[in-house]
């Protein structure tokens, strides 16, 4: 097994790197070979720009994927994404380790997938979702939040972090892959002082541990549940009776039953 | 009025730059005073890290919270930070104008996010949500998609666009905004050639005649409904009976009703 950590994180000391420090010797003890990106010392630039390509389909408009296919059919793309494309396609298995900023990644992760996630590539309009091409490889995020877990659950005033994290989950199962349940690490805050630091880094020693044993038997994590291509209509269309997976599609309100005369 | 367009886009030409020329002239017209915050022009560092920072609290370890606090006490945050905080709290209306790339903002817009939204300045404990540094502002996004808007409909494969841009549209209302409901301009498409090319040219400058009308009249905008303060109770848990405003929040089960026995 192969495995990949991408970091996002700007302070080499920070609780996310001692996280994908953990994953990685964890993984290594049982048999992993393991890469990890850490994004800010590998200098990758976050921004999708036309001044990273050294060739262009079209010098004078940049189009985003119009110029990843063509460096991609040209095998010319910008050196820092070549070499977290060859990462992602060397691993059977990816974590992304990153800090919730804004309830989503850091910009650097979201760049990340906006340069990385190559059209043409990585996806295409006939390799995508169920015949993606990083099929049989498995992807995870591990996330930690400053907020308390307590308000973070389904009727919590901050919501359901699992539910803020479909967009990401949803983009990798885009690519193909089987994407495991989320690891969450809530009441991470830095900046504490006295009994509270102590008691912070009691805890978060708790979680470091806990991380090695969770990343030590990844087939006990459960993947997330999405649709089935034939979930939709040819419209693309949730079928009437089909399960709904993500929290931003329902079904149409059932004409007869919403009139509450249905017996 | 006092208006500020932050547009996220990394061509000067593109649609978005053209929607965003056309949001300005429209308010404009009707009397706002208008800045554009082009972020790639204006040459906007797009990720959160301890380079950016002058004075520092801990030189040695960077939390991002620590050091923007102190920055925005010692007043000497970042130049680049220092001017969209200063445009931000200048306007009473801000539109944020971008590409939906992976079912989010652009790296780009996220970092804005992560650097502007300065915590001691923008937020802190004590202002936040209904007691916001940004009350009494307007904030709305301005989006467009690849996708076309059949499948961007609640039971449409994409999913409800609307609901993806949650995340954004819950941090601009945490600063304290009234968010108005966003527009969404689907099936923008680049590297089209040919007849389905000239079809698109007059597809957006439909779309362009639209965005000037959408302007010049923000009164018709609704507001995006969020829970109030106390639809949540003392453990930050939301009151039986309280509306939901989040696709991520959902209410308990009711113990009882869920044993299906209730009559």
């Amino acid at each position: 097994m192969k495995s990949l950590i991408v970091l996002a994180h700007p302070e080499p000391t920070s609780f996310n790197a001692a996280l994908a420090g953990a994953a990685r010797e964890s993984l290594q003890s049982v048999g992993h070979e393991v890469r990890v990106s850490d994004l800010h010392l590998r200098g990758f630039a976050p921004d999708e720009h036309g001044r990273h390509y050294r060739c262009r389909k079209d010098p004078a408009r940049f189009d985003a994927q119009t110029e990843q296919r063509f460096s991609a059919a040209q095998e010319c793309l910008p050196d820092d994404v070549r070499r977290e494309v060859d990462d992602l396609l060397w691993a059977d298995f990816v974590v992304l380790q990153f800090p919730l900023w804004w309830f989503g990644m850091p910009a650097i992760l979201k760049g990340w997938m906006d340069r990385v996630f190559v059209y043409g590539k990585l996806y295409s309009g006939g390799r995508r979702l169920h015949t993606g091409v990083c099929r049989g490889k498995r992807a995870m995020l591990s996330v930690t939040a400053g907020s308390s877990a307590e308000v973070c659950v389904p009727d919590g005033q901050e919501g359901d972090t699992r539910l803020i994290l479909w967009p990401v989950h949803y983009s990798l199962h885009y690519l193909g892959f089987d994407v495991l349940e989320p690891v969450l690490r809530f009441g991470v805050r830095g900046g504490l002082e006295g009994e509270a630091a102590v008691e912070q880094r009691r805890y978060l020693a708790e979680q470091i541990a806990e991380h090695r044993r969770l990343f030590s038997d990844l087939k006990a994590i459960p993947s997330v549940p999405f649709n089935a291509a034939d979930d939709y209509d040819e419209r693309r269309r949730l079928k009437p009776g089909a399960p709904v997976h993500s929290p931003f599609i329902r079904h149409r309100p059932d004409p007869i039953r919403s009139q509450g005369n249905c017996g």
